[in-house]
């Protein structure tokens, strides 16, 4: 068994390497995809389109040149990680994961228990909900169990 | 034409109050629907099914019986408008807003301009982005324009 | 707001009085949808349309007529309850239950704390597990709170 | 022709591997997937996010989090055999049938003659019922035939 | 309970009078459809865009514009049934069928022993087989139970 | 029978009129929904959300703030009629044609004999092409005969 | 560009042979598919589930064995080809062209002149109709072109 | 990440190969498709299946013959990328455009500022307007970064 997987949410710390290095460790057979984590570069998406004077424009045409990416990821990711760090507002992870839900893609949550209230919503329509990247990947092992 | 809008997001200011009364000052033939917005009461949603003496289990219960409700609005909304505040994390906001745009169900996002860029993923997937509830009404006015 | 409930599973207690009961003691704005609940009947449902010698073939034109019914009333439902009792093998509950989940179509369980660990399945993808008619009244009121 | 077939249901008997025996014996080419059979890893499945000292929640999540697996398993399965056994409730086997109906899946059952009655709604929508294990080869040959 | 109930097939006996004749014998909730029954007019259906002097196209313009009707008529129906009669080729009546198929929509087949055999993969996807009216009279009685 | 028409398609005649006129005379149980068919009101759908220096900017939220009624109209169809005039590009008219075809909805073509060529795409998956509003109305009265 | 073509349809002329040796000997890069086209096996593709003295449930069981195959490859393919003959009923054929209908999948009708009439519902469908079967073969080589 | 980008739209400049030359040139791993670019044997797609005296129905023919080719790559794609140019109605174009939009699959338009207004619906829905194939280089790159 095989899986695809899509890593959203925080891009400032390096949860995803560590995931993909346990998934490595034990030889999953997994294919991980992600937005561009590039924080500058991703605000910079729309850019190649033209200069915009107004700030809502810019991120405007950004945002929609990112999601061409994410979206496509994650339709056609088997499973979605979504990770709500302690910074910013995150809300294209919280959206991200009610995009999973509405179309009935398995997803977990990977955040830490300062967030279990504000983000009940979220974890409500999840598999699962993780505190470490540890716990994901001993997920991810036992759902590829030979 | 008549229209069910169904409006997610906030509950501690009375946006929705504003916009139904300007709706109703003019004429127009709406459905408001929404999410249970007593605070108190959304959060023990779920607490008759039995007390919890853990906080995550206590705030899934509640979270899930709250989306029997919210994903039946929500299916049967022709528009929805996702308010965002000035407060709290919002992500059932963002999650609402998410799910839209999987089902392909047109939203409207109501915000401060403090919040655009935070906000462009789910911003760049509405119809409309409105600062005021007046806005709101304006484009509830032209949209059902006889 | 009004609801379609659809009473799912055993047919040999008056759960279903109990409910229809409780949610008109409170007024609430429901309608009540089932399948067939006289046992015989059910069992002879095919019968009209010529003997088998055959109990498999008797019994697969029945379970064919009743599901005229019961799919069309499952998929125009807003909810459904699905009650587990403590006789018979009750698999056209689960039946049901997982023709709701591959819809997306909310369903909530209602059985003894006994079940648990055979219906864990089953209640993962419940919106709510209760274990009294009273409870299952107790969330409708909530979920079409005015 | 190829297929991928998932084999739903009862894992105390080594029904599973008599199929593929049998569909290797006849060089048939097919993917065999299942759930994680063992019975108390299948249990444990959530036990990595964190002990449970409720039984309830304790299976709930090691229900969702094979739930990750067995429904993303149905999905690219082109056919689904359901197995019941003798023993248990077996509601997560039925449940996996009415889940295959809703998405009009192909899926033949696996069951002895004694449990025709109970099992009489799985089996009218299913598209073909056999007792033995030579039967479902059987049926892969003709459906595989060059 | 109510139902829509579409009566697809023969135009040439009077088998839809004595369906709807039965159902309201009983009081039953039914709204019939069908097609245009009127044969001369049905395959005139496009004259009115035009003349044609190849008969293909003339036949093609009437059949686009019935399945206006009939496709709308079909998707809003909750039952359909399929009437073979013994004349003619009656492709458009398995058509019919297929269409249902694969929309998930239930239907009931009528028609006699002697085409058992030429129907057997129309029969095998509906929900019930009935050689008389009278049997279909009886299936919407217990459909509709109350 | 009862149905709901869609009007899409040129602004500037009053076809839609005539066809309103048309039924009306024929007392055909229709429910005729449309864009707003005022030009400047439509060219400033999005004026009340702020201005726009930039023209590409102000067309952009026009046409969104019309995408939510055009697009919940077209959905809630029994029928969309697409004319195409002989005056300007008339994209949102192919567009509108693309997205029914796309859904499944049927839609019918109105436009003159000059405009076969360019519109073949178009006219290639309607339900029929007429050059006239009394050929629509012959339509619309055929496909409501009783 | 590749390409899969279920071939459906009349089983006794060797219509499946001639486009397949067309589409080699221009090397299309085509995957053709077909059902069991041995009339005696495929009427005997449900014998090895048991016997049966009803002629009815023998025709049921296998038919819907067949099914399996049928269904699943037609929703595996691009294209399907319907060939009408001029021999038997061919229900099956209409069928499987209905049911490509309501999927949205293009199909073509190979069938002689004297079936216009009949199949008219079914040439409407269809993205085109042919006579021949290097007409089928010149229409795979113009969509295959490079 | 790879990509499978469809090049629908203007048949008579090499846009075309100046998006497929800006991809390699930066080793994208994207798969481009495109309609039959040849004007003519487009015009003639139908004509092998007999000819017609009059214009519509060879027109008729072809388009349909065509649309075999199209709706199958725009299904396949992730990406679609539709251009106007300056010259003919190009209501093809945008017809795709709106099939594009009614499945949500992501389109990016590539056409002049002069087109700004006219095209505003089709704008509208898309994911960015580019006026350079230079631009779409530079967003498939984004897309598709590693």
């Amino acid at each position: 068994m095989s899986l695809i997987v899509y890593l959203s949410g925080e891009i400032h710390t390096d949860w995803r390497d560590e995931i993909e290095r346990g998934a490595k460790a034990h030889n999953l057979d997994i294919l991980f995809t992600a937005p561009v984590t590039d924080h500058d570069a991703s605000d910079a998406a729309g850019d190649c389109l033209g200069e915009e004077s107004n700030s809502f424009w810019r991120d405007h045409k950004s945002a929609k040149v990112n999601a061409i990416r994410t979206r496509t990821l994650i339709e056609q990711a088997d499973l979605v990680v979504v990770r709500f760090g302690d910074k910013y507002k995150q809300w294209n992870a919280a959206f991200d994961a009610g995009y999973c839900a509405a179309l009935d893609k398995p997803y977990i949550t990977l955040h830490d228990e300062a967030l279990i209230h504000p983000l009940k919503e979220v974890d409500a329509a999840a598999q699962a909900w993780a505190t470490t990247t540890e716990q994901v990947v001993e997920i991810l092992r036992y759902v590829l169990k030979p």
